[in-house]
């Protein structure tokens, strides 16, 4: 999977986000760091030109509005007509009606190249249960018991909505309909973190813009870097003094100083 | 109060904010290191779902429109009904009628377990003052020649409003109606970084969120905490080299990192 | 140029910003780290009493909005109205109509003291061409070849408007209808990271908020400040281990620590 970062560097893809204003910042940065360019932009108005011009675009619910919700639609239909691959975050998908709705009616009208969520998202994407804010529910998470079901969830999701299915966990599951990798990278430190599910997402829009003709390989290669990193990061850890704050930085810094060397050497992907 | 932390990390409550789009994820990740869980919402829509499973409600007014103002009281009056506690932060009051006649609608409308402001902020909150943006008056500000008329107005305004009210200075009061702390901890350099109110109020947030029955305590316990991490902070600067962004990543580390055993070291309250 | 850092220190500025929710936390904090207040604020209904009461007023366009540009314009009216000087940073101008229109709108409407952005966005301000994103097109970076064309530029916009002309790039230029200034300071890191565009401005903000009486200079010892904060932060590179992150840390140190005999000793500021 060497080219795709090398693609990404290459083409410094633009990734449109009609995103949620606590973790805007963050995910520009890591963007930003991992090759890409991040462009930010929520008014009906000016929606179409930016998707238009950009390689990606990312749909972020959080702190989504009536007002944001508009923009969300507009954007993945001209993304969609212009064959721009669309990444969906569903955050907090279930914790309200709102949010429900909200996400069916977007995987009804637009179709997305990848969705990425926690196993309590995906499960109330797909109608089968609800969430408690915008963390995977304690009795929902994936252990080696429960995993056969998880991969088995993400499959038949892929399958009715012709995405790839990014499920984020101690080990994260990547799918199409047929084909499953997971992912052993990781440390629970990115739980401590804000964003770092939303982070991640980023990652994908930029790997997949400029890598729109293999988007498993590419959403593989962004969700093994950001556990790889946050591996790395830790790796720096001085107990004594190294709280979530300076992890948070070292997971910038990992990102931005990521090479194929490194990733080839770190990456645990298992193709199920 | 050793076990308040304990009950924090225990059950990791959920505190909705509707928050300002300046410091949400600053509140996010320092309530995520106190122990607690983050929700940014506010989306009328939805407000009334996301607040009723939350453990504690906190409104800040930093960057508050009309829109959210709604949202605000909306939050507030299902969190009043479901006995969930609400902090108010009433960032810059008194610098336009606009937040000032909505800090007293608010007021009016809602019953809150905690206010916390500058003493400015409370002054203006109490009707007796107005601000200069979002810091204190230099004319304002407690010293010991004015502390007991301080501690004389945050009993007065607990006892009109029924919460406990939170003055953060060099000194912090805390107080109901009756009894006043204050606290000694804390360090200049807190005021040099944008938020560090809005964070004590979302660690206040979290405190209370997992500790509903002695909210007085809870609210001293996360002060204090605040400017106890601040100090820690600030003895790990090497003058030379340490600036703003370092002080505030050790900050956010140390609460990260506080321990009961730290917490006890170092928190230096005086019951009045 | 010493008195106006000085001045900034003593004075405290208040600086009012109706700009974007990815950047604010950054620009809150870097004018803290100068010495300035931030107050962000985009509420049309507390707009003018707000921008009264402050020294400067920022507009920064980034993640506009139909209702935030309704208060840009509210906001600047009464700021000239009052002599309190405003800076405009088109950002993504020219990347749809929508911005173009509004930026041609403020332009139009409101007298600045100040317009700063990449050379994509000035040309585009000045209807001569249009952008990709938020960073400059590559085909119209500055480079000594191009520099007559680019002061000429800075000049005839400057002459045009009557404001200050800032054209950040690796090479700043200042000018106004006749006088430019050349900053070589600044370091290519300072392109990896999200906002230091935004914070630019807002330094810009922050220093002539503080001098309104020499607003050329004030603006040329604000630029020259971001890059040699960005020269400082980058020599403490550790290449192996100095990623974005930590860059971005030891770049807002800068700022907070910067003192009049490092930046006599380091600008590199030439007139033409």
């Amino acid at each position: 999977m060497d080219q795709i970062l090398d693609k990404i560097k290459a083409t410094r893809p633009l990734v449109h986000h009609v995103t949620n204003y606590v973790t805007a910042n963050d995910c520009a940065n890591i963007l930003l760091a991992f090759g890409g360019s991040p462009i930010m932009a929520d008014e009906l108005k000016e929606v179409e030109e930016i998707t238009t011009i950009s390689n990606a675009l990312v749909i972020n619910m959080g702190t989504l509005n009536k007002r944001t919700v508009k923009t969300m639609i507009r954007a993945g239909k001209i993304a969609n007509q212009k064959k721009i691959p669309v990444v969906l975050d569903p955050v907090g998908v279930g914790a309200s009606a709102f949010r429900t709705q909200t996400a069916q009616k977007l995987l009804d009208t637009l179709s997305f190249s990848v969705i990425r969520g926690n196993i309590s998202e995906i499960k109330a994407c797909n109608g089968l249960g609800s969430t408690k804010g915008v963390d995977a529910n304690e009795e929902d998470k994936i252990t080696y018991d429960t995993m056969d079901e998880a991969i088995a969830l993400a499959k038949s999701f892929a399958k009715r909505t012709g995405a790839i299915v990014a499920i984020s966990g101690e080990i994260d599951i990547i799918s199409d309909d047929k084909k499953s990798y997971l992912i052993h990278n990781g440390t629970k430190s990115l739980g401590d973190v804000c964003g770092t599910g939303c982070m991640s997402t980023s990652l994908i829009g930029g790997s997949i813009g400029a890598n729109a003709e293999r988007i498993l390989e590419a959403t593989v290669f962004a969700v093994s870097t950001m556990g790889l990193c946050g591996e790395l990061a830790f790796q720096k850890a001085d107990p004594a003094t190294y709280g979530m704050a300076s992890f948070k930085t070292s997971l910038l810094d990992a990102v931005s100083l990521m090479t194929n060397e490194q990733w080839r050497a770190g990456a645990r992907i298992e193709a199920r």
